[in-house]
């Protein structure tokens, strides 16, 4: 049979419901798609990649980050949220974020991701037409939020604005094979009921993800109590704003009620370990969710709280943070950790039809990592090596959508030296900000 | 004026007690020991390397490992600890555990190691004779205990036999310049009262560090007060074992009392979060430690319970776990995190006027850290990078006692294939006795 690249001789960890893991397989992939994963060697194709001695894995998925952040990365950290955000962060965004800020940025994202093997994030952030045609060039995928908020943005004006430009991606981008847009209120404690509505609305009438930060910290929830008697969960419940299209970031300070309302609705969890933990922010109670049937993803969050977008250092906070909590080494077992990056992301963003395991028909995004690396020598459970020992510099090749993205650590399809020096005039612009402000 | 070799023009910390940090400076070096580090050039070398664009810093040092462990790397994750010793570890010890598999343990942990920036580590195993020759051989520093155990270990039938080996060790490698050793009693519950006080005669007789676990689990020192009616310190203390030459390792679960114990007999700490915590063994009091005066140094502990030998990651999760768990972000401090990994760690294995940072008359082990990478783009602040963002594999060049180790992550003084063939040959047998056992 024909395919138009083979991926020949890969130890192939397909992820898939039974956790098929083949010594040696073939990956036969024909346009976009997956079309085969077999022991033998069949198939004949245009391009052949040989995988001997390396591991291929579906793509990671980051499930929540602000992409363009990455340019604030290191420029505030060790200091209380609200001077990260007021001294830093909020007045260099108002200052100079613009559509040429958040391509600079979203680029060096692109390529920090690719190169430690994640193919596809979600991200919330602004001018996000931008970070898609730099997404969309650099051929990784990508699911965007314009973040709508009450109070202006750098690129809106007003809620309505927001979701106008919200809309415009939408039509923009229909039907596009790589970029895809979600409804991107902020926060509850950032939007009012009527900007929920109205995103709600948005998101109901094109279908399309809803991608929100809820229950951050305990202080969000202390201001919930105080206003509304409600915990921010019980507050969106009776808006009527929760339902299975939800992808509910952080989630970290929840009452048992809450994990029930958000089980009943089928709202979707991306669990963020390390900005939790940096920002202090608390610990999510991932597995009492998980308990409940809820499905959670991973995500880094913006680098300016991580500080990077690598999701083998994300797995590995995230299974050994919740066993020393719970006191069990038991819990977080690593092929559930590797899932949680993968497949559970690939249904908390609404493609798991589509993406997160290596099974015929599903879209090609796959990476290969090479296991002749001292820190994964020798060789017992690649599951445990992905989670506890590896680290995204042993991705040595990349394929998204069945195009290839990088090899050997060579990034095809965008120059990452001219990415960082572009990056870094515009970092020198950040710091003469900071340093007058 | 001349010397060995010079690093030029790369942004140097050099992480002395101002925290003396250059944008542009060289190092220069002649024979094993720093003998400048200046921001103009004014030497003329033998040899010179170009650190233009790179981060030059003292090599980190792991205060606690058990190195030829790398080889179990994997075997046993997500158990309880007494499953993962009595049915994995111990039986394959038992087994298999002979000097070859020490040397090819060891070599395989030195390359980890040199390969993500440790220049020194302090280890505690078995046959360390043979640690000793592979670590001389490929040029890493390190302080080698051989563990003291009341029962019979792999290559001593009594405590006598292991003080005898450990007496021959010290005798053979008395004066080396890479090589030190250090008396091992592994810890107060596998130690009686007698072998702890052989132990501590040994290393008062020969000036030699005392490396011990203490109060790792909840188990031991519930044990302890069940026994004794004393915390593990209490006893230690009451036996007049502790001292400025001890080395305690883990000291997860203390009383206020024994930090004030541990604190007026000036014993050493090494901390181990990775291991704690993917172990579930609890979180131990840094900030108590180090507010009582302590000086804490970081250890990955061995590779079967965390599962790689890489600082950095150690670096990370030490600064965001202890934010999470006290609440607060701004403690540990990016750079306080990274003097825990030298200047604090030299101190702890008694070797801070010659380790630990880049002075003028210390010993020459240093790295040079590749920042043209995404995820170090921008740069605001190298120490935020080397905690929150960096891994392992940013490391380009290692330097140790003045010899060049490794070029372009390139091992200049070891085969790194030879080496992992022979790990991934050995694992075969490891597997066997598995599988049998």
């Amino acid at each position: 049979m024909n395919a138009d690249l083979v991926i020949k001789n890969g130890m192939v960890m397909t992820l898939d419901n039974k956790f098929t893991l083949y010594d040696q397989a073939d990956v036969a992939i024909t346009g976009n798609k997956i079309v085969d994963v077999v022991p033998q060697t069949r198939y004949r194709a245009k391009k052949t990649l040989n995988a001997a001695g390396k591991l291929v894995m579906p793509g990671l998925i980051n499930a929540h980050t602000h992409s363009a952040m990455v340019m604030m990365r290191g420029l505030a950290d060790d200091m209380p949220l609200d001077r990260w955000w007021n001294k830093f962060i909020f007045p260099i965004e108002k200052k100079l974020l613009n559509p040429e800020f958040v391509a600079i940025g979203a680029a060096l994202a692109a390529v920090e991701m690719i190169k430690s093997g994640t193919t596809c994030f979600s991200d919330m952030y602004f001018f996000q037409q931008a970070a898609a045609e730099v997404c969309k060039k650099i051929g990784i995928r990508a699911l965007l939020a314009e973040g709508i908020i009450d109070v202006a943005t750098p690129d809106a004006g007003s809620v309505a604005e927001a979701s106008r430009i919200t809309d415009e991606l939408y039509q923009r981008w229909q039907g596009d094979d790589l970029i895809r847009i979600a409804v991107g209120p902020h926060a509850p404690y950032s939007c009012g009921a009527e900007c929920l509505r109205q995103s709600q609305a948005l998101a109901d009438k094109h279908d399309l993800p809803l991608h929100i930060h809820i229950a951050e910290t305990a202080g969000e929830v202390a201001q919930f109590q105080q206003q509304h008697g409600q915990t921010p969960v019980e507050y969106l419940d009776k808006l009527g704003f929760l339902s299975g299209r939800v992808m509910a970031v952080h989630c970290v300070h929840l009452t048992p009620g809450d994990i029930e309302i958000l089980r009943r609705a089928d709202v979707k969890i991306v669990h963020c370990q390390e900005s939790n933990m940096k920002l202090a922010s608390g610990y999510a109670p991932v597995m009492e969710m998980q308990a409940a049937g809820l499905t959670v993803a991973l995500g880094t969050d913006g680098a300016a709280s991580n500080n990077n977008l690598d999701m083998f250092d994300e797995m590995d906070s995230v299974a050994k943070f919740h066993k020393l909590i719970r006191k069990d080494p038991t819990i977080m077992e690593a092929r559930q950790v590797v899932k949680m990056a993968t497949g559970n992301a690939a249904r908390v963003i609404g493609r798991e039809q589509e993406l997160g395991s290596l099974e015929a028909g599903k879209l090609a995004d796959l990476i290969l990592i090479d296991l002749a690396a001292p820190n994964l020598t020798p060789l017992y459970n690649p599951y445990s090596h992905l989670v506890y020992s590896a680290g995204g510099s042993e991705v040595d090749t990349v394929i998204i959508n069945g195009k290839l993205i990088m090899e050997n650590r060579k990034i095809l399809t965008a120059d990452e030296q001219a990415i960082m020096a572009r990056a870094n005039r515009l970092a020198h612009k950040i710091k003469a900000e900071v340093s007058h402000g």
